[in-house]
């Protein structure tokens, strides 16, 4: 992620957005990789301690790419200093950890984005559009799934199947984009009943969990996140069925939305110039990559803080983190009692 | 189904089965459409009371695709009077009374069917066999949906909206086609959480339900069915992925078996001599349609008949449609009481 | 084709159509394979001369499926007694044989159909009645191929591979249909540029042809069929654009037609009860095979037959079949003189 | 184009290539629109006289990115100056125009390449390896075509359709695409049958053209491009067939190819860490965008400015843009003669 965030500031400075970002510093703990990190990207400067750039007056937004139990202490205190953030996500180990960065970033008074860059996959975008708009009616179902096979042949030494670095695994690193990607397309979740599962024996963390879900509008749903799927190499799926139409996306298509409206589904490529996000870019038909999603995040984080919109709801805020980590912890207490879980968020 | 099944009987008059069927008598209720049928579809009698039909010395098979409400009834005579019998699904309207079929046939010495047509699909058996022959590995996951959309639209009084005459909606329709062939592809069902739901206000019967299912080998997956999914007209997919493989299908392309042996799918026509059932149609390329499932599994029941095979494991006895009566149980009792529920089965 | 004829005679006695055929005489070569498919296919007798059946007052219909070279005595002597007569395609050998056999079918005043069942898919039979009412707007490009891949490994004794039986390769064979369906959807061609080839080294007929037409109307397009075309099996796919949309097809998924009227596709399952010939089938998404389309153009040719309609322009008559021959010669011609060959017909 | 190539080159100063590119100089007409450029796009300095450029000697690379009648001067310029020079395709707005082009660069002994991106998708490059490594066989047939259908309500006052800027229309802008796709995969261009057609009244250059070809090798295929083809927004489509396998790629899904080697197709995605060009990506199912292809096609270049490898034969020389004009003469001769064209081409 440090790669594609750094590209994405670089090429920000010459797209049309209200403030073209400076890459002032870049951190990281091994000091030979760093540099080699630094040069290579483009930043300015390198340090092995994060703590460098909260007390650096010329930073206005610290970005957090790292593993995931180095959210927490940077992202907090990045908000106590009154930077800006962005916190890839999950946003915490936990839903009270999560809970805190977001209550600190409020409290800080900045402009807080948690890193579901699904979000801005211009088809992402133009489904919630749709769905906003009533095109496709009352939404009456939910399916996603994240399908990934890496996990057969992985290094086991990753940091991703550490428990203490990752916290979970297809789960977190997964389950969550799903997640969010409900809460985005269809509202908040009410309840869980979900299993999830460590196959390989003697990993650390889960491969695989299924869930049903309610939202508290009423829809049912299910979600689905491995990292063992033969044959999938990066299959975020999600189907929407509403009274009127549905919409059907896949991430290795991400050009595409597949639309019903009457009783067939339309493949629309999603790169006309009047579709999200593509101002950006090229002439209709030449598609933009899975990096340009980054791109899009960022763009609307800089528009957030030049004051043009908030984040929400187009953006997933601290908050968006905070309540998908709820659901999170619903899914693995469901996944233990055997029993439906009710989410339920503070407030 | 009526239609379905007398063309089928027709057809392998015509086909390399052992036995060669005649089409003695058909029955129904209202005598005047009765006798279009008899002349249309080609039976020698028409009788307004199957009693008749089990009295009949001349009939060796039986079979039931009436209602769902009147399946218990005649079938049961059937297996008593010593007739093959072949019934569509689901098989009762309970587990209870599906068991009693079950144990009927059993006492009667017969050989018994129930509809599930779907294993007769060419690509559904190959993938029954890839799995045999363990091309997939050990299977992990499985996932499977069957959605239509016709719910929308439909007449009131259709008989399957009736809960007196269909028991169930989507759950019963649909759902146990794919609850037969999880259990078919990847083995018992131990467990299910899930939540079924009337999403048209005053409908008797559900419209959509939604299952996390575990196998009693340990196999996680989801189950969902909809008669209310825009743009799906007769989408029963499913998915299995294994420890060195996956396959994909989707029946309105019930030609193909999409399949992963290494990291990517490829796209089979299952219409190659030595595919499972090929051997009764056409060369290479040139497809066969739903209604010659319905060909392949008479021709599997009359084999069996013949006493070349058993109609297990590659078609569904009564048993099975038993197991599969337990499941629907299941996922109506978890549905109710928000718990995992454990299914079980009588012997 | 004789078994697929065979079937759908009898499946049309069970269908609503005006006649219903009674399947009272099979003939061919050889006694013992004869008596096989005569009791196999339900026939009533079968004789080793085809000028018994020209004979015989019962028969009312003359179907001939033989091979190439067998198509114009027996079809010509069915026209000349009077019987209504559906001859495969090729018509015959050339295109004078072809024009002869026309003219022989007009003067003896009977129904005559060419077998380019093709026209019977009910998605192309659809497409042809979206460019009828103008919905894709003034044709302007066509082009079709038609790819198979068994001539690689194909056994070389096989009448398909020998001059004298099939006079061209899979320009006769696979080439006529999509000659035909370029004709049924845009209009009559005027001119070809064509080669045709001979890949495999001792093959006496042609297995590959490429070519660009113009049609009377100035539009252009591209045809193309081989048999060696790896990964596909019987991959007939035309496209035609319009002005306001257009149309894909691709007989692999002969359920399917890619409509576009905006800028994007839709894809059409056309299984629903409005759709052409659907109103003998199943509900919608239950979707039919190859061999219905045989049961479509024999029922065309029975309400022909019974004064219902003509078979223009919805089947191909002996005159599309003359007129197919003539392209073919213009493509044969085209490919030896380097030249392109305007495409003359007679009157 | 413009904004294109200042991206990539951009792009490059901060991946893994021996030549860091300093965007020096950026050139235009419009003074006013040609500073907006230079400041978005991120040059130190912007002319309104391209022969600044030939003459300062900072500049080593010299991009030609205008529209068609500008290549030919300032290329031959920065040719003649000892500039390495890429330039978008058609090189010139004749075949001669495109030799003295290639034979000015060979003169200054610089570095030329011919903006024939396509070659750069990582697919495309994977499906030259495959038939460089004898995995398909032998070719046998090609077919290619480009289609997209901006053409219906497009602007008149477009540079595209004025004949003296463009030259050519669709044959010039899409066709030289899929004639370099074609001589890249399979081999020289011997000779072609074809016909070009204004559809539109009034416009002054091509929208359509078809064409049947004969490679030296032997292979037939055929080739067409269009910008009236409703429903195609950026199809460029090519599949080449084989003795042992096919390939097929679809621009519209450009991180895909699928393979052949069976009796079935794979779809692949083109993702992986050892698949052509995506060192310089994502994880594996993280699909790139067509901005890429010109990202690759600048790093080959700089390679080959570097002498790690020769621009040809992955990269298109200017001798490959001069070839390709030939075969854009031969059709357009073949067009107006009606008969095939042998396509010569100068030493």
């Amino acid at each position: 992620m440090g790669k594609a965030h750094s590209r994405a500031l670089r090429e920000l400075r010459h797209l049309d957005v209200p403030l073209r970002p400076e890459l002032v510093s870049i951190s990281g703990r091994d000091p030979e990789s760093l540099e080699r990190a630094r040069e290579l990207w483009g930043w300015h400067e390198a340090v092995t301690d994060w703590r460098e750039q909260i007390e650096d007056e010329r930073i206005g937004l610290f970005v957090n790419a790292g593993p995931n139990a180095l959210h927490a202490e940077p992202t907090a205190a990045a908000g106590r200093a009154g930077k800006h953030v962005l916190c890839e996500k999950p946003l915490g180990l936990t839903a009270a950890e999560s809970h805190e960065l977001w209550q600190e970033a409020e409290r800080g008074g900045v402009v807080h984005l948690c890193g579901f860059n699904y979000r801005f996959v211009p088809a992402v975008r133009l489904a919630r559009e749709l769905l906003e708009a009533g095109e496709l009616g009352d939404v009456v179902h939910f399916r996603a799934r994240y399908l990934q096979s890496w996990g057969w042949d992985a290094d086991p030494a990753l940091w991703r199947f550490d428990r203490a670095e990752a916290g979970t695994g297809a789960l977190g690193d997964l389950g969550t984009h799903v997640i969010d990607l409900a809460r985005y397309l269809v509202g908040e979740i009410a309840s869980v009943s979900a299993r999830v599962r460590t196959v390989i024996p003697g990993r650390e963390v889960d491969d695989h969990f299924v869930a049903t879900i309610e939202f508290e509008n009423g829809v049912l749903g299910t979600l689905e996140a491995s990292r063992l799927a033969r044959g999938r190499i990066n299959s975020n799926v999600f189907e929407v069925n509403g009274s009127r139409g549905s919409a059907a996306f896949d991430l290795e298509r991400l050009n595409e939305l597949e639309v019903a409206e009457g009783r067939s589904f339309r493949r629309v490529l999603i790169t006309e110039p009047d579709h999200p996000y593509m101002r950006f870019w090229w002439p209709p038909g030449h598609i933009i990559g899975w990096g340009e999603t980054v791109v899009h995040e960022l763009a609307h984080l800089l528009e957030a803080i030049a004051g043009e919109h908030k984040v929400a709801p187009y953006g997933a805020t601290f908050e968006d983190g905070y309540r998908c980590a709820e659901v999170v912890e619903a899914i693995l207490g469901s996944s233990e009692s055997g029993q439906r879980a009710e989410v339920s968020y503070r407030p």
